[in-house]
């Protein structure tokens, strides 16, 4: 009895203590790179709404879940995909092993060096790439091959690793999510299983926790009786477009309540966002920002980009709807986590 | 400054608090539905192992994973799946929707209510069920109706709901492991979304934790416009046999730290989560208890039983490698938690 009442004056104490703490800490600025507008208080209002329990618009915490895209949205897209440089640059190693290759294309035309040869590629030439250097191996190696090469390839422009090209807003929407008690996912285009390899130090997001375009796997065993799966060339979710929503069945089996993207691959996850009841939150990035990153689509009047295809009709549409789109250039104080 | 020293005086307050609770907590056992015995040594010992910080197997709090098959592991499976129970009652309206299936095979047996007729179609009759039951409609729809089904249908034997019929000690083994930290998952063979509909107030396992087996779905708009799924008769996923760890690997990116099964479809997820490194719990529930539950698989002397496949050979391989067999009648005290 005397132990029960103990327990009990304890647990209240720790409760009283701990919101004292969380009152300390929310009156910090959770979003220091931004600059006040629209943009940053559409998300505190959104983070208020649905954590107050007071409010109409409370979300349980079970419920909290957001999706971000990454290419674009979290980290630099251009030129070109940090993915396909990556398989552009494991060509050499597939030569080395089936050194047969080296008179075929397009792996001759990569073996070259040839950047402008390279630019040429057309998108079947680039699958035979990623086919060859993304299935054929054991998830293990995949996994330990993508971990050594992030640590050490740099980008051309910054001269920097890829993963320090993430957009410091952004990371600080993460982590504002998820002190907030939301989930924070990837539902990227790119590969589930390269994204997974670096999320987790990169953006503080678990490999469960990313979506992305995959590919099957066989089971079997090797010479000694150990298990492995091998990557297979063989799609089992394109990522992209319809494939976000319903990968995100897939994977997660809820509807998001926020979620961020740039292109118009990410147009239907927004609407599958937007579609579902109570406070939603429906963000698109903007490249309009050439000096400190890149201005592309909407923002220098190209229809679609090269890379991204953030299309005047999805502009349009996360006007028409309410949707709010982060202007680079007015919106961010600073982009990269170096920036002063 | 002064703000600083309290905070700090505060945080340190509130752990200090915290572990005195935690340490009471502790005193209690986490397992009072298990005899004591090999078994329950067994997660007891792999908990405090991986959860002791100074121990050589500690796991990082990321790391641990732990995966549950369903049926005949987590509740009962004997004489027919649920899920077949749900795809079988739930004819009656296919066929009031598309009165041309009522003297089409084999909806006509099941719509004459002849068990014994019902309880020889074969498996070719049952995948036309299922698909029938379990695609066409959007993935709203189903969940509520699965959720309808759930609460009002009953087990034959104790003429209880499906899910009171879950297994005490189990629910023990979820809760205790979550309180170390763990993740628990279900990876079943049985419907991804079918599970997804009850695993949260059954198990406490939220959607985003069931692996099952998975069909494609499809983004569309409905007349005004609103994007919804529906669920098509596309299988992605046979979340069985090699399909436990191919799944595992596509939904959580992560080999298991423990796993739990009952038949030889579980087999490879518990060689695949054996063959990590360090510290790993792979545990087979024995049903050879025909009192309080059933008695099938090696217990019967069959080798294999109707529904469960626990076929002589995985458990001798369970012997052999050193995986804990849990026997229902010997490590059990109560099998249901309405046993008194």
């Amino acid at each position: 009895m005397t132990l029960q009442l103990k327990r009990r004056t304890i647990v209240a104490l720790v409760m009283l203590l701990t919101v004292s703490v969380g009152g300390v800490t929310r009156a910090q600025d959770p979003l220091p790179s931004w600059n006040d507008g629209p943009a940053k208080q559409a998300i505190v209002q959104f983070v208020r709404d649905t954590t107050d329990k007071s409010s109409p618009k409370f979300v349980p915490p079970e419920e909290r879940i957001a999706t971000f895209d990454q290419d674009g949205t979290l980290w630099v897209e251009h030129p070109m995909y940090t993915q396909v440089m990556y398989c552009l640059e494991r060509v050499p190693a597939v030569v080395a092993a089936k050194p047969e290759l080296k008179h075929v294309e397009p792996f001759k035309t990569v073996m070259s060096g040839n950047r402008e040869a390279m630019a040429r590629l057309s998108m079947k030439d680039l699958e035979t790439i990623l086919m060859a250097t993304l299935s054929g191996m054991s998830v293990e190696d995949f996994n330990a091959e993508v971990k050594k090469w992030i640590e050490t390839a740099k980008d051309h422009r910054w001269k920097r690793p890829y993963t320090e090209l993430t957009y410091k807003p952004m990371q600080e929407v993460l982590q504002y999510l998820r002190a907030s008690g939301y989930k924070t996912y990837i539902v990227t285009g790119g590969g589930q299983d390269f994204v997974r390899a670096y999320a987790e130090r990169t953006y503080g997001i678990p490999p469960e926790q990313v979506v992305g375009t995959a590919g099957g796997t066989k089971y079997g065993y090797d010479k000694n009786g150990r298990p492995f799966l091998t990557k297979e060339p063989k799609l089992l979710l394109n990522d992209n477009n319809a494939g976000k929503p319903e990968g995100i069945h897939l994977m997660i089996g809820r509807r998001p309540r926020a979620a961020f993207g740039n292109t118009a691959g990410d147009q239907q996850m927004l609407e599958y966002t937007a579609a579902g009841d109570g406070a939603r939150l429906m963000m698109l990035v903007l490249h309009d920002d050439a000096n400190r990153e890149y201005a592309y689509g909407p923002a220098n009047g190209l229809p679609d980009s090269k890379v991204g295809t953030f299309s005047q009709a999805l502009y349009d549409e996360a006007k028409n709807k309410g949707w709010t789109v982060i202007s680079m250039k007015n919106d961010w104080k600073r982009v990269f986590p170096f920036d002063p």
